[in-house]
Order: structure tokens, then C-alpha cells, then sequence
């Protein structure tokens, strides 16, 4: 009889967990589909105007402007609480306190809007902390309407576990990274997480970003339902133990950029809030905020203006992908065009080493002014862009500096040209690179980075929850980590990078609270 | 003041994290070495022999039966409590039950000694469940001595979070995989998660496994100090649609492969309690049990008799590195000695098909009973050996029947001789081998059939339990996965394996509960 029992009620629980894997993956592939397809249009638009310049300035500032705008007033006008990330106060509503309206329907509709429109307008904001709150509400609403049919979905606790749960699916098949979703829903439960979501997490993240990524692959946006911002670097790299003190001082430097970023961004909210009159002014034409930003940053990226210098025609995923090339732009002499999208970063007259200097300054303030708009954005890929672009420069610098490779214990470890061309694809390597060192720092840059903005000490920004967070420190850390391994699919330096991480966030964690908890102190 | 009190228990923690982290390590690394030069010693033996077979034959089984009976006697006056594995006696005591003299000082010196022996000896034998007993043990000792100068180790719930951080560090510190470690601790404890732990585990686990890797760099054993069983396969195989139904074949396939081990691992045990006067004969003379054993083994895979045909030279390790070699073996025609350790596979008058199916049925049953022998010893290695020649077998398989690749929407894929050459290695290859296919299938099937054996169902093995655990079902699965990918270092393929795991586990989980749970309930 309590086989029975189970079973029932692991049925029951099973088709709610596929459900909400189903319905978020069509969510999200739906949001990427339509946000893609903006995308193209802007790019197309600009193109097409293309002699004429002030028409394609007029073009690439107001395509985002309207974006932006309409999905401010969307926001505003539907659901208020869908502004900003989400995951801040998701943290807030899992340590017990309740938030009213955040896990509304209504709150769902306009946070869905208005993320596809800033995804559309290409400014930087990121998808995964709103998608996560899309998520939870998701799972929220879902067992509410599955309690109709039976009274298991009212038991003390479970609401709890259905946002656990809600979590985990939405950093899942936000980019179909089904353990780092986990993990993120273990590290968004500040106290005790019940076991069995850890199992119900599993099932469901994998199932959405399962279903995300066959969406993707059927649709023809990507060749396989791996990783998605795949990358083979070579991995026989034996440079570890040499490489320490290179980790240590990048992992350092991280904990002192990430601390900065998520300085300068609570700066940005509170110095407008220390000016009442200014404030009471953008309270009153709430257009004006987000209008200024997304104008000043569409007229900095323009292209023909000073984009060229900083690659501004591309948006952020294109960012990613070519930052991941295998090619050393450095030493790169040919024509750009065999580059593909990788050729806005060669500038006829300027080094590559000041274009990706200059993208990873301007995409820094970019980045911090454009997570405080009132749209639904996180800061989850555009830090994601900024660290790329850190680790691509550092790696830049290291191939020009060893140009005929690294000598270990004998053996000279050629950076081969082409160590790993890909097999049978049709951008056939027409020239040799050397590609791989570049590449191993990027993805470590990425992660620690990450690491640092999202990290550490939830405690003490809750009364009464302190005591027993405390030593949660650390927390963020880890799952901000595996998303990057798993976005990537390279594992093989889990373990330097972990420490490296560790001391990333030791030297974050002293010096600022996460982005997250930030934003909690600021909306306290 | 918090703020203060806060630092002083986060000082004092972090001191208690190091230390275990630190001889974990040093254990770890001192148990791999000496049992390392044993089985150096062994094989020695054997080849100064070389001509004379009935010498040869009386060393390589004499060798084996003196470590094991030695192992054996010693756990049985030391602490009869080290015999096994001690993963279902730590499950057991996390749930709450007290178990007398499983955490002593004793235990963990028999579980020491007699693990070093097992390992030394080249029976089928795993160091994980041991190792996780010990750095329980170890944590759980050093946490009462940290108690001597302050009180802080003495609060209520203190023991499960000494025990938690101590099955992540065993975990993590055994193969070098954090990440695995923690999720390992997350599933042991099986009804809540102090959050708390997450941080500390991954702190503790990550030290200790970088001072063990460290320690293998230093001692030139490894080159690296990333993934201890590297493999480099083709990472841009893009055929995952339509591996889908193979994917799920093979899930079901190791379902059915790991139920059959976990009936097999309990029939054995039961069938010698059920015969009463055999069971008090073996009781009495302790060490005819694990002699018979040990003898009938050790004749089997004698490689001048049987052995020849199941490669049984190959001591386990040695056997997984071969097994992950980036040659193709059936297609293989030169001389055998260039391929070094997996020369051994290749046999002039068998197929190699036919030695890869009989290592694999041969180390099947020899597992099996190997793991109920009365020394401390465990399955996760074994079993992984199994998984690697099962999926060998099919990639060996796949490769014959598709000599000239692939084709996958208009473009051949080719399995492209050396598609990825080891760069720089001595080892350069002289002969072209079509490689990558049968490596992605390898580190599949040895997760599925990893996930199988030591999958699911915890609930209702513990009176009173049962309900909190319920859905805990499935929980297993993922960090035998995890510590998978983070051995071989490739997680690409994390999301179709992900899915294969998730059939794999319903089938074995419908059929048997895991081995561990398999074991409590033998026991109980």
C-alpha cells in the first residue's frame, strides 16, 4: 500500500516536472527565436542603409530606443515588480520573506515582453537572472493549477520546493546547462535544501535544456545539442603547475575587477537616488532613464563612429562566438573577411591588442549603467562578454610573446597551427594559427570573473536569517563556475580554476557583497 | 560584534578545512603510492620469472593471496568495522542511526592498511567507499581534537556537518574531483542539505584534491594536475540527434547490465548466509573465504594461461588508460609493441572483439564477488573498468562497420586518423587510426553503467525514513556522472548523457536498488 502510495505520488510529481520542463523550453527557445530575429532585422536595417550614414546612425540608435522603450512601458504598465533581474528577490522570497505580486502571472507576461525586447535591442543585458524569475513564477502558477486536480500540491514546504525546483529549470534551459542549474538552486536556498529536489532538479533541467537545445538543432541555429558556446582548445596542456602563479594573480585581479563592477553598479542606483530632485524627475518621466542609456550606448557602438574601434557591430552572442575563435588576431595579416564575424575585431590601422582593450572598458560601464535600467536584464552574460574579452587580451599577449611556444621539461609545446581544425566543416582553414593558449584563459578569465560579480557573502543582509548563513559564504561561486564549463563543455581545468576561484573570491568577498545581495541592500 | 564573533568561527572552520584537506591528501596520495609500487613489485616478480610458467604461475598468485589474506587478518583483529565499503554504514549513521566504533581511530588505521593491500594486491578492487569511510573518519577525529581548544565543534547538528564536509573531501580527494565530492556529500545526506556545507565541502574538497594532484606532479606519476584519466576526443562529433536512439539503447541496455550486478553482488552474499553449515564454516576460518577468492581470480587472469585472452596483465588502472587509448584496435595490424600497455589487447590468432567481450564478462563476475571479500574495498573502480570495455567493445564495433565515417547532412564526417594527435608527446603516432568514435561511447557507457550500479532508490530501506526520502529517487545518478566527466575531463556531451543516465536509472531503479542501499539491506 505505500508502494502505491509513492508511486501515485511520484506520477503526479513527474508530470508536473515535465510539464514545467516543456513549457519553459518552448519559453525560451520562443524568446531567443524572437530576439534572434530582431536582432537580424536591426543588423539588416543598418545594411541596407548602408551609403548613407546619418540614416544608419538614425537607424542603429532608434531600433533600440523603441525596444528599450516599449519594454519599460510594458513593465511599468503590466507588472512593476518585473523589473530588473528577479534573482535577488527570489533569494529574498526562498529565506521566508513574502514578496507580494512577484510570482503573479501578470509579472510573468511582462517580464517574457520585455526581456525578448531588450534581447532584441542588442543592448548588453543578460537573459539568465529574469529567466529564472520567469521560471519560478512558471512553477509556481503550474502547481497551482495541478493542485486543482489533486490536494498533493499543498502540503506545508511545497511551495518552497516548487521555486527550488522552478530555479534549477530556468538556469537549465536558459542555456541548456542542466547541472549548473542545480547547483545555482542549491546556492539560491540560503539554509537547508531538502534532498529531493535536488533529484526533481536534475529531472526537469535536464528535460527543459534537453528539449531547448533539440528545439535549437531542429530549427538549424546550431549543428548538435551539446554545449552551446562550444569550444576545443587543446587539453593536453601540461602547464599547469608553472601556470600557479599566473592563476593566482588572474584570480586576484578578477576579485578586484568583479568587486568593482558590482561597486560602480550600486553607485549608478544610489547617487540617483541621493539626488531627490533628479530622482523625483526620472520617477516622474520614468522614459528618460533607459532613453539616455540605450541612446548613449547605441551612439558609442555605432560602427562607422567610434564602434570600429571597440568591434561595436557585434552583439553580444556574435561577441562570444568570435572571442572564441581559434585564430590569434595578433599575428593575423590576410584578409579579414576569411574571418567571418571575427573580422570587426581587425582594424586596419589600429593593433587588435587596443580594440579589445577599448571593448573591454566601454563594455564594462556599458554594462554596469545598462543592468540598472528599469527592463527586465541580468548580468549574468554580459559579464560573461566582459570576462572573454578580458581573457582573449591576456592570451593575445601571451601568443605574441611566445610565438614559437612554451618549453616544459624538455619538450617545446608548439602553439600548434590549427592544433584541432574542425573536421569536415566547410571554414576550412585557409592560414595556420596559433590557437590553443588563448583560449584555455578565456574560458578561466570567464568563469572567475563571473565568479567574482555573483559571489559570496549572503549573510547578514537578512535579519534574523544571519546566524545561519554564515558560512554559506562562498556559495555563488561554484555554480556561476559549472555553467561556464558546461556553456563551453571543457572540464579538464576544473581544478586549477577552482582554486584560482577561490582566491577570486576571497579577494571579492572582502571588498564587496554579490550583485545579487547588492541589489537586496539597495532595495531594502 | 557579529561581525567579529562571524570571522573568529569562519577563521577556526577554515583552519579545520585546510587540515583535513591536507592529510586527506597526503593519505591519499601515500595509500596510491604504495599500493602503486607494490603492483610495481608484482609485475616485477612475474617478468624476472619469464621463462620458467609454473614459477611464474606460483608468484602471480602467491602475491595477491598474501596482501589479501594479510588485509583481511589485519581488519579482523583491528576493527572488524573497516571491512567493505563504508558508503551504506555513513548513509545509515548521516540517517540518523547510531553505528558503535564505524568513526574510531582503530577503523581507520585497518581501513588504511587493509585498502593499501587490496589496492596493492591487482584485485578488482575500488578506493572510493574506503576512502569516503576514511576521510569521515578522519574528519569527524580531527574535529574532536579541534574541540580541545575551543568549543565551537561542540554545537548541536556539528557531527552530520563534520561527516558531510568529510564524504566531500573522500570523495574529492580520491580522484582529484571537487565538484563530484560535493554532489557525492549532497546525496548522502538524504533528507536535508545544510547549504552551509556546500561551501565548505567545495573549499575542503578542492584543497585536498589540488595537494593530491600536486603530489602526483611532483612525483612525476602525472604530467598535470587537471583530469587524472585525460582523454581528448573529438569534441565536434555532430551527430546527437541522431545518436538519440543509440543514446537511449545503451541507457537501457546498462540499466539492465547494473541491475544484474547489484542481484549478482547480493545473491552471492545471501546464498553463503543461506547455507548455514557453509556459513559457519567460513566464519570460523576467516581467511578461506577471501583465499578461494583471491586464488581463483588470480588463476584466471594468469596471462601465460587464460589471461592471455582477457588481457589479464593489465592491472586495473593500467586497463582504464588502454581502454582510453586513441587508437582503433580492430583495424590495428602492425606490431603490437608500439602501442605500449594496450598491447596487451591485441592477440595474434583472437579477434580483439572477442578479448574485449571476455575481459568484460570475466571482470563482470570477478567484481562481483571480489567486492564481497572481507576487506575494505569498494565498486566504483571496478565498475568503471567494466563500463570502459563495455563501451570499447561498441566503439571498436561502430568503427568496423563505418570505416570511411560518417555522413550527416551533406557532409562526411570522417574518422580522421589521428584526428587530434597527442601534441608534442613522445608518443607520436607512426600509423594513422580512426579514433574519436569509440572514446565518446567509452566515458557514455562507463557513466550509465556507473549511475546504474550505484543508483537509487534510499526510500523505505529505513523504517521511518521512508517518507522524507521518497522522491529522492533517483539521486545517485548525478555524482557518479559528475566524477566521470571530471576524470576524463570532457563534459561536452553532458546534456545527451544526461538524458541516456536519466533511462538508464529508471530501469536499473525499477529492477534493484543500489548498491549501496543493496548492501544496508543485506546487512540490516
Amino acid at each position: 500500500h505505500i508502494q502505491k502510495y509513492v508511486t501515485k505520488k511520484l506520477g503526479e510529481d513527474w508530470i508536473f516536472l515535465v510539464l514545467l520542463g516543456l513549457v519553459m523550453a518552448l519559453v525560451s527557445w520562443g524568446m531567443d527565436y524572437a530576439s534572434a530575429k530582431s536582432l537580424q532585422a536591426y543588423k539588416w536595417m543598418y545594411r541596407e542603409l548602408h551609403p548613407n550614414v546619418p540614416l544608419q546612425y538614425l537607424a542603429w540608435v532608434t531600433y533600440p530606443l523603441v525596444l528599450i522603450l516599449f519594454a519599460a512601458i510594458f513593465c511599468h504598465l503590466v507588472s512593476p515588480q518585473a523589473v530588473g533581474s528577479g534573482i535577488p528577490e527570489l533569494k529574498t522570497i526562498m529565506r521566508g520573506v513574502v514578496l507580494k505580486e512577484y510570482l503573479t502571472l501578470k509579472a510573468f507576461v511582462a517580464k517574457v515582453v520585455g526581456l525578448t525586447a531588450g534581447l532584441g535591442s542588442g543592448m548588453p543585458v543578460g537573459k539568465e537572472g529574469p529567466f529564472v524569475h520567469i521560471a519560478s513564477i512558471c512553477a509556481a502558477v503550474l502547481s497551482k493549477f495541478m493542485s486543482i486536480f489533486c490536494g498533493v500540491y499543498e502540503q506545508p514546504y511545497y511551495y518552497t520546493d516548487v521555486l527550488t525546483v522552478g530555479c534549477a529549470v530556468g538556469v537549465g534551459c536558459c542555456f541548456g546547462t542542466p547541472l549548473g542549474g542545480v547547483l545555482f538552486s542549491i546556492e539560491v536556498t540560503s539554509t537547508y535544501f531538502a534532498v529531493r529536489n535536488y533529484w526533481r532538479g536534475f529531472f526537469a533541467a535536464t528535460f527543459s535544456a534537453f528539449i531547448f537545445r533539440v528545439l535549437a538543432v531542429w530549427n538549424k541555429d546550431a549543428v548538435t545539442i551539446t554545449a552551446l558556446f562550444r569550444t576545443n582548445f587543446r587539453m593536453d596542456f601540461p602547464f599547469d603547475l608553472q601556470e600557479l602563479p599566473a592563476f593566482a594573480v588572474i584570480g586576484i585581479c578578477s576579485g578586484f575587477l568583479g568587486a568593482f563592477f558590482v561597486y560602480l553598479n550600486r553607485q549608478v542606483v544610489l547617487c540617483i537616488r541621493r539626488h531627490t530632485a533628479l530622482s523625483q524627475f526620472l520617477t516622474k518621466y520614468r522614459l528618460i532613464y533607459p532613453g539616455v542609456i540605450t541612446f548613449l550606448i547605441a551612439t558609442v557602438t555605432f560602427p562607422p563612429g567610434f564602434g570600429q574601434f571597440m568591434a561595436g557591430e557585434l552583439m553580444p552572442r556574435e561577441a562570444i562566438s568570435s572571442l572564441f575563435d581559434n585564430y590569434t588576431w595578433a599575428k593575423y595579416t590576410g584578409d579579414p573577411q576569411i574571418l567571418g564575424k571575427s573580422a570587426a575585431w581587425i582594424h586596419p590601422k589600429v593593433s587588435v591588442f587596443v580594440i579589445i582593450l577599448l571593448f573591454f572598458l566601454m563594455k564594462f560601464w556599458m554594462s554596469v549603467i545598462a543592468t540598472t535600467m528599469p527592463i527586465p536584464c541580468g548580468g549574468f552574460m554580459p559579464v560573461f562578454v566582459i570576462g572573454a574579452a578580458f581573457g582573449r587580451l591576456i592570451g593575445e599577449i601571451m601568443a605574441s610573446l611566445f610565438p614559437n611556444g612554451i618549453l616544459f621539461d624538455g619538450i617545446v609545446y608548439k602553439i600548434l597551427p590549427g592544433g584541432y581544425a574542425v573536421i569536415g566543416e566547410s571554414s576550412c582553414l585557409p592560414f595556420s594559427s596559433p590557437g590553443p593558449i588563448p583560449m584555455t584563459f578565456l574560458v578561466d578569465m570567464m568563469c572567475y570573473f563571473n565568479m567574482t560579480v555573483f559571489s559570496p557573502y549572503s549573510f547578514s543582509t537578512l535579519p534574523g536569517k544571519g546566524a545561519a548563513a554564515l558560512t554559506g559564504a562562498v556559495s555563488h561561486t561554484v555554480s556561476t563556475a559549472v555553467i561556464c564549463f558546461e556553456l563551453t563543455g571543457q572540464i579538464s581545468h576544473i581544478l586549477p580554476m577552482m582554486v584560482a576561484v577561490i582566491l577570486a573570491n576571497m579577494v571579492a568577498q572582502s571588498l564587496q557583497p554579490s550583485l545579487y545581495d547588492s541589489i537586496i541592500q539597495v532595495k531594502k
